[in-house]
């Protein structure tokens, strides 16, 4: 993040300065930053942040498919990913994203733009290719994260995914803060025990930080064999909606593994787009409808 | 961790201490945990890090089977595992020590026991319970790391395996600070692409902080239907070997999915134990036997 390395080096400038003379500067810093965070985010109708305790349950496939049904249901280029994954950044490339830059103007960086205008932001946009790593301690992530709700031009829109990373650190920690008026969350998980577990550890975090939970979605739900029909629950089955009833929180749906998805992932294509008829998508859509009616009763409320 | 609540508190009750004081007792206290870290950590012959770029590839099942092959291969009761994934646990699970406390003598904590004598540490044993999230940010975690290093008595191990979460940030940092003499990583992908250009950052990662790699494991290689017998790619395939090939490292071996891995992880049951001539078993056996041969000709060198 170009502005991150100047403002350190802006920092190591100014050592003559006190520290209160230091303090004070980081402090009209922080409100303005701030204040501008709020200005953003009230172009933002909904925020959905969308976790996961356990990493690799298919949160970011689910986060990008989420939001390719969402532009598909009636909010076409008024849907907005913000990628807060800062170590393993994946969204880029299931939307075919990957090399893009964010562009900036007078206003501040724009997001890039993918299928049905869906604008995206992600650390990859920021490194100098794909492979580079974010040897990051937490401060740094909190900075990163802060700057790419207040210094992005999202614009308006009417729902921002916020896909962040497995467990309850600082990236999920400064999401909370940062958004106190985040709508929810929807949480992902595989339907094995040792996922439930982690994801409950998730559910029990949201809680504690007063971010309303929306429902859980069950990802990798039994695989069809391609050839004779037959299904294999490779990471067991029925997790999910065990974890929604004994929590009582809803219980989203159920994705079942589909080969193409990661191919597509792999692509940067959609696969609700390329495969709309597949059990998956079909699954996806019903999800959507259900954050949808959540959405609106909320609003009614 | 109950010393990390402690020691807050102290801080808490000491506030009419000069900041000079202060940062005086820190530097004494660090000092002298970093030469405990050094007498434990000396007792350990080798220690392995098993890293991902990408959550949920199956990292703890693969350090899981992994030390019990060790331990089966002549070491039994001298492998050690080091849970550092704080927020999301699950090595105790899958050896069936979960609701275990750690023991604390006058020398220090006692590891847990499980399968074959290994000793292993994790946030779990800390915990009211296995839905409590711990929501900590950075510098929490890298104290709790280097307590589970200076604080527990570990005792003579042949090889100490270190379960490091996904990403790289706080805890793969601390890990290679704390241990710089650590023998090497051994790097868990999956086949997808996606997978592929996450654990490229992890090797770059490894490479920047001077850690030996020792190799690639490639893990959800390929499902065989067990009704048909038909082999689906459901997270593609090869990803693993052209990883190895492109960076010009050692590729240690394909796991193929097998549901029983899932199913004894969950029952706590070590699989490699309870299926010892499955595909997957002999492959876990295979890449023990190329640690041992790399650790064998770094002791050479």
């Amino acid at each position: 993040m170009e502005e991150v390395a100047e403002a350190i080096l802006k920092y190591e400038g100014v050592i003559e300065l006190t520290s209160a003379q230091i303090v004070a500067q980081r402090e009209k810093q922080f409100s303005e930053q701030e204040q501008k965070l709020k200005t953003r985010m009230s172009k933002v109708r909904h925020k959905i942040a969308i976790i996961s305790g356990k990493g690799g349950v298919g949160k970011s496939t689910v986060a990008v498919n989420l939001a390719v049904a969402l532009a598909m249901h009636g909010h076409a280029n008024r849907i907005g990913i913000l990628d807060a994954d800062i170590h393993g950044p994946s969204v880029p490339r299931m939307l075919g994203l990957t090399g893009q830059r964010l562009q900036s103007g007078p206003p501040g960086a724009f997001p890039a733009s993918g299928t049905l205008g869906i604008k995206v932001v992600s650390m990859d946009f920021l490194l100098p290719d794909e492979n580079a790593p974010v040897i990051w301690r937490g401060p740094m992530k909190m900075t990163a994260i802060r700057q790419f709700l207040s210094d992005i031009v999202w614009g308006d829109l009417d729902i921002l995914l916020i896909d962040l990373p497995p467990g309850t650190g600082d990236e999920p920690l400064s999401i909370a803060q940062l958004l106190p008026e985040m709508d929810g969350v929807v949480i992902v998980t595989i339907p094995s025990k040792i996922s439930q577990v982690i994801v409950k550890k998730s559910v029990t975090f949201a809680q504690q930080l007063g971010m309303p939970i929306i429902g859980v979605v069950e990802n990798m739900s039994g695989f069809i064999c391609p050839n004779c029909g037959k299904r294999s629950d490779i990471f067991e089955s029925g997790g999910g909606q065990k974890i929604a009833q004994e929590l009582n929180i809803s219980f989203l749906g159920s994705i079942p593994i589909d080969q193409e998805i990661c191919e597509d992932a792999d692509r940067g294509e959609p696969f609700i787009v390329e495969h709309p008829n597949s059990a998956a998508s079909k699954a996806f859509m019903e999800i959507v409808k259900k954050i949808e009616d959540s959405l609106k009763q909320k609003a009614e409320k």
